[in-house]
């Protein structure tokens, strides 16, 4: 059944005329687009990894096969997600979490608060990783501890699915009077398929670099959830990252924590339909950046910022299609809040709503999307600029001096730390010293070259594409207004 | 008169049994200790700046020869000052304004909470620049505005100082009763001597290279503030900086915001003498960091680490006394907190109290002190750690293949744009070009060497004191659960 507007509703334009949506915005953590069946025209082989629900939430819906995030950085990513602003321009220039301690200016009006001032019942369950709570509040956290939730969250989406049923209930959530229902709007992040970590006596991670990391994945698995066990030799190895043991048993956990990821993106979708929510809910499944190895994460190499994106209408007109314009994470905020019948103008305009397009064939005037990183822990500072058309991309290493920082948990990681062992010269296609030590400008044609191994900035022949997407870059820079539009001129 | 403990008193020891004395904290901007009458001793030559307020206060107390700030940017080192943590550990890691939006941790207990806790009465006027305000809180914030008060406080030092009067009054804001008075904590940070500057219709500073700078100086001066207008061929070129035009005409301008600044100073006693407090109020006079010019404010040479400290204790034993013991901002919290009876264990003992040495001669064990800068500017990481002892300092450059980075203010200066301008090679001592580009690691013999131009890093002969200084930052780094720690490790 459509909800009607909200009395309460405000800075809402025409759009209020017609029902609104729920919205259910799904974000795991560090799922590279290589390993989601549905994405598997990437040139997966069989068998590989299997995530059956979400594949079907594509079949039923869009899938777009040039979707971007903007930062590949956790904290950074989410912020724009949530705030269609870059991170450059909400604040949030690096991880939230411990000594790193970035946050968004106390001015950003963020997605679930302009929702729920449009009237949106808002909750949210699993990570968050974006500060201040006043900026990103929802009005509900869902979480494990209740009298009859006695169950930790634990690192199982099903279990979080679980903690959901309340809200997304709407008899028991909501007035039986269907002429107050409210629209909702629910965040559900899960920790998978992120590398897991111990923890020191002080809270810091532990990343032990000896083993395959575990993924979440614990002996005996988690209730409810089936079982997905991988062999090393069946996973398939992006090209970004090396075939050894290492590698392989670290991929072959990996896909098991995307299986779990699969099985409660499941749930969810079971209990939006046995609560009658299922063809009036839009839903969006997405990462906040690429698959947590050297070579994607932290990075905007593809690997890093090319990412899963499926979007099911309430009422899908052509199920299974795809979509290939490109989109980025600044869009995301604009265009829920389009379906939502809100209004934009609160935003920066460094975003725009693709909400007409979703179904559209040979859409135009969608061919680049920009990307800005800044930090992602506090000592990992390497500002890069980013322009991606079709066939060209422009980064702009802004502190290409420094060796490339290396995250903690990539750092220590089981696959790298072989490669270090071993003194592998390759990492993937990239050499281990091209990866730690960047020229100030990197200019790739990705038709060619899809693996970004070759430098054009220097080449002749590429000059006039050099200085047409440097041009657009400054002019990026100058409308989001970049606080490090400087460096060209101070340094 | 000296109050007694408040009931309301916690975290005291015996010292409670001591009447606590007020605290009158005073913290100017990018004062630089060259600029200063009583320390001239350093070389000045007459006429030089004229600050007899200040002098006046140093003949009556005690004059630190060796005080530091632990990092010459304005947010952090106030941060330092406020909590007794340096900033790599309290999270306020650059500036505080704007873009740049670092903040300390919400679990920081601050220098102004914890007077309060133990029965101070607190308030602060002028220049705050450190959050979140939760963090810093003072019972009250003093400023123009008032229905009695329709003066803004300008660039004026002694519009702040009448300002204070109510509070510092205590017969109008407290309790006839003296047995119920309680003392009080006043945190007086001007806006003086920094440089001034337009703002933008968004609010962003414009710095104008083309001329001197102002620093906060006005035609026709302010009310009450006497004229203090200095001739660029009467000022000490100190020796970091360029004798030129250029760097004179902002001295000259730099010195007349220093005397009005010195007018603030000693409104402000005069107040306190007044009101009958000056013989149970403990003062201290500080900078944050060094002189707004290239050379000073945000390195950590020492025209920019080497700071004025003026301390008036209520009742001085040895008025006019030189205290050449090294103390660093890190201790200005333990030593107020210790003067309040407050116990110093909720810190992080990184700091520690020098109360007892404040009139003591021939001091041990004060031989050193370590400092520790970040960023300042959200662009500009440059993270530098220091061990300055009193003939040897060494210097950890950890972003050194970067260029040094420009502050805003100090890179549109009048005197580093005419240095540019006209290609000059040096800049005081230094060439511009070892300015902008350093080395990993700086060791200087201060004793032949003050200005910090010959590196003995690599000299063998000096391989020993290297080894020991690099094995004591260590150590500081540990001990103090620095963050750039992993630099080593990871990189």
């Amino acid at each position: 059944m459509r909800t009607k507007p909200s009395a309460k509703a405000i800075g809402t334009n025409s759009l209020q005329a017609e029902p609104r949506p729920n919205i259910v915005l799904i974000v795991s953590d560090d799922h590279g687009r290589e390993a989601l069946g549905c994405y598997g025209s990437l040139g997966a082989e069989s068998p590989t990894v299997r995530t059956p629900h979400i594949d079907q939430l594509a079949a039923d819906g869009t899938r777009f096969s040039n979707a971007f995030c903007t930062t590949a950085s956790c904290s950074p990513s989410r912020s724009v997600l949530l705030t269609g602003l870059h991170n450059h321009a909400n604040g949030m220039y690096g991880l939230e979490h411990q000594e790193h301690h970035f946050s968004s200016f106390d001015t950003v009006r963020s997605l679930p608060v302009l929702l729920e001032q449009a009237g949106y019942r808002t909750a949210r369950i699993g990570k968050l990783h974006v500060a201040p709570e006043r900026v990103y509040h929802f009005q509900q956290v869902l979480k494990a501890g209740g009298v009859n939730d006695p169950v930790s969250i634990g690192r199982s989406p099903v279990e979080m699915a679980r903690l959901c049923y309340p809200f997304l209930d709407k008899n028991s959530a909501q007035s039986a009077n269907p002429s107050v229902a409210q629209p909702f709007f629910l965040y559900f992040a899960t920790d998978d398929p992120h590398r897991s970590n111990a923890v020191a006596a002080d809270g810091s991670p532990i990343f032990d670099g000896s083993k395959p990391n575990l993924f979440g994945n614990r002996p005996g698995g988690y209730p409810q959830v089936g079982d997905h066990f991988y062999q090393p030799r069946q996973v398939r190895v992006p090209p970004y990252l090396p075939d050894t043991k290492a590698c392989r048993a670290e991929l072959a956990q990996y896909y098991e924590s995307i299986s779990r990821l699969d099985a409660g993106v499941g749930r969810l979708i079971d209990y939006l339909k046995d609560t009658g929510q299922y063809d009036n809910t839009l839903i969006v499944y997405l990462s906040d950046n690429g698959a947590p190895f050297p070579g994607a994460k932290t990075t905007l190499y593809e690997p890093g910022m090319r990412l899963p994106c499926i979007i099911k209408l309430p009422k899908p007109q052509k199920p299974g299609f795809v979509q290939d314009a490109m989109i980025s994470w600044v869009d995301v905020t604009p265009t829920l809040l389009d379906f939502a019948g809100v209004g934009t103008s609160s935003l920066g305009k460094q975003g725009r709503s693709f909400r007409k397009i979703i179904e559209q064939e040979n859409v135009s005037g969608w061919d680049e999307v920009y990307a800005s990183h800044s930090l992602h822990e506090i000592t990992m500072y390497y500002p890069m600029r980013v322009v991606r058309e079709r066939r060209y991309k422009l980064i702009v290493n802004l502190a290409h001096q420094l060796p490339y920082p290396m995250a903690l948990d990539l750092y220590n990681s089981f696959t790298w730390q072989d490669a270090l062992r071993t003194k592998r010269k390759l990492f993937g296609k990239r050499t281990v010293a091209a990866y730690l030590h960047r020229p100030a400008v990197e200019l790739y044609d990705l038709q060619t070259d899809p693996d970004e191994v070759k430098n054009l900035a220097a080449n002749p022949r590429y000059q006039n594409v050099l200085v047409r997407l440097q041009a657009k870059l400054k002019h990026f820079q100058q409308q989001t207004r970049d606080p490090w539009l400087y460096k060209e001129t101070r340094e």
